[in-house]
């Protein structure tokens, strides 16, 4: 036991549909002494992302739900404070998985120290962590752009959308994004390159998509489901491939909708093919090889939506599953230069 | 002009939803003198398949809609009244696409030979013919069945299902078929070696496979969609593959119905692939040696459902669609000794 509280924000109540306030709470505690090879660590950021919503609920998922009155699970970069791992100093900055919390004890072998010189901390929550692989592997790994193909992203000013459009263009693809404003259209194409933002709030998606991908698609990288995932169906070509990588669009369903009719995929010989990220954990080098060379050549730009405060996270995940966030959403948890 | 009538069925009307007997029309015509390089032939054998009920509709598929008026298309074993293309004689045996009708005229290179000291005639209809060939490889290049893990396999007495059911027995699966009475369950089991067979007319789908699988699904062979693909998402493994080679449920629906939901693909990093069995005609050397000698050694059993007389084909064709049949479905419409 320490001197120091710990401010974590627990599941008070399982949402049903749309989360609420009321379903997270703050709650104090002393922080607890790490025990042997443990590192007790200071969370500087918190990443919020959507795969969290399946994680509060019940059900089968691919990971353990949270239990109620549990913090809330999340990766963290976190500054170690003290520790009793041979591998780590006072003063390390590291990639953890601490959750909604300030403070977090955790096994060394469980924590990666974190290279500041080859990009800005904060970057291994977004692009260089997890959300970039997401988009890293399950495009090229599933998706397999190739040269004057039309790749469709949705969610595409999104943590995982953004890294896997730009991508594409890399690999010399026609990339359609489509997004929830005006202000993300205008973002993907004029600072990412993206080639035609459609903006699903304001335009029709089936005549945008016809317009924007006269071609037909090639592949669609599916980070909603839903309504997008059934109008592109319509539009794909032979051999069309589609990594499925989130659903956003019915994670706050009270119950699961259905899906897209098949038919499209018997037709075109396509495929849909669920993907996570964790499968490619042993292959984390050769993402971070050559996302961390495109970042340097300018090929890749990295947008990041601050909130400060932990008190704030549940509001601004709120927001996440609606939508609301522009770029990577991150919760500024401590002041790194006040630690 | 030949003095030989040719009766044809044609379609006269576009069904909406189930077909009707009103849909088709019997017509008499003149049989037409083959040119230069094109043979006569007599239908023998007309098969019926399922794709078929696509051809007949308007709207987009992977091949153009039969025109009304027209004869109906599918695949035919024949014998050549009259050639004038040097590969064929008189009195040979060919496999043709001459659709619902007793006689047609082919350019020879649209034509196959057959070997009839290799087999049947009617096989090559059948399990020699495009449903065999859509079982093989659907499910070894698309479902990958390995030694030890569960095959599902929908309509699994049908032409192309009772041939994968049997594919995946030889590669060493359990294989659980699904059918629709309790002869076809006995038949699939007892004759055919499936391990479980599920009437899905009579058992409650979700928990008859439960535990008929109960160690989860590896592969689904599937040729219906509908709520058996619904039910067996619930219920595959890490890693599943899917090959969706029929949506037999939804083949009469006015407008597509809706799909299952896909979060179960995510997570478990499940494929659905679609499959037809035209891209792979240049791989049929394969499939035809690998089949006969399955055949030769009494590993693959084969059943037909024969209805004689053209006139009977549409009825047989309706039946086939709501899973009247019991086995392949095949019209004889000349008796071979005869003519």
């Amino acid at each position: 036991m320490t001197d120091l509280i710990n401010k974590q924000i627990v599941l008070k109540s399982r949402p049903i549909g749309e989360p609420k306030g009321s379903d997270f709470e703050l709650v104090e505690t002393p922080v607890i002494e790490p025990g042997e090879n443990e590192v007790l660590t200071r969370t500087i950021y918190l990443s919020l992302d959507p795969y969290m919503r399946g994680r509060i609920s019940e059900g089968k998922s691919y990971a353990a739900s949270v239990e109620l009155n549990s913090v809330i699970v999340g990766g963290t970069v976190s500054k170690v404070i003290k520790s009793n791992h041979p591998q780590f100093s006072q003063g390390d900055f590291v990639l953890d998985y601490n959750g909604w919390q300030t403070y977090g004890v955790s096994k060394g072998e469980a924590v990666r120290k974190l290279d500041l010189d080859q990009a800005p901390m904060h970057y291994y929550l977004g692009i260089l962590g997890m959300p970039g692989m997401t988009a890293y592997f399950a495009l090229l790994d599933i998706g397999q752009p190739k040269v004057g193909e039309t790749v469709v992203v949705s969610a595409a000013s999104g943590a995982v959308g953004a890294v896997a459009g730009q991508i594409a263009k890399i690999k010399g693809s026609r990339v359609v994004g489509i997004v929830g404003s005006d202000e993300k259209r205008d973002y993907i194409v004029n600072e990412l390159g993206f080639d035609v933002g459609i903006n699903r709030r304001t335009q029709e998606i089936d005549s945008a998509l016809k317009e924007a991908a006269p071609n037909g698609i090639d592949v669609y990288f599916d980070n909603t489901a839903g309504v997008i995932l059934e109008t592109v169906l319509q539009q794909i070509n032979l051999g069309a491939r589609i990594p499925l990588v989130g659903l956003i669009s019915e994670y706050n369903a009270v119950s699961p909708p259905p899906g897209p009719n098949l038919l499209a995929l018997l037709i075109n010989r396509a495929l849909i093919k669920g993907f996570l990220v964790s499968d490619y954990q042993h292959r984390q080098q050769e993402f971070l090889n050559d996302v961390s060379e495109w970042l340097k050549q300018g090929k890749l730009k990295y947008k990041e939506d601050v909130v400060v405060d932990l008190e704030n996270a549940p509001r601004a995940f709120i927001g996440l599953l609606q939508g609301q966030n522009f770029g990577k959403l991150v919760v500024q948890v401590s002041d790194n230069e006040k630690i």
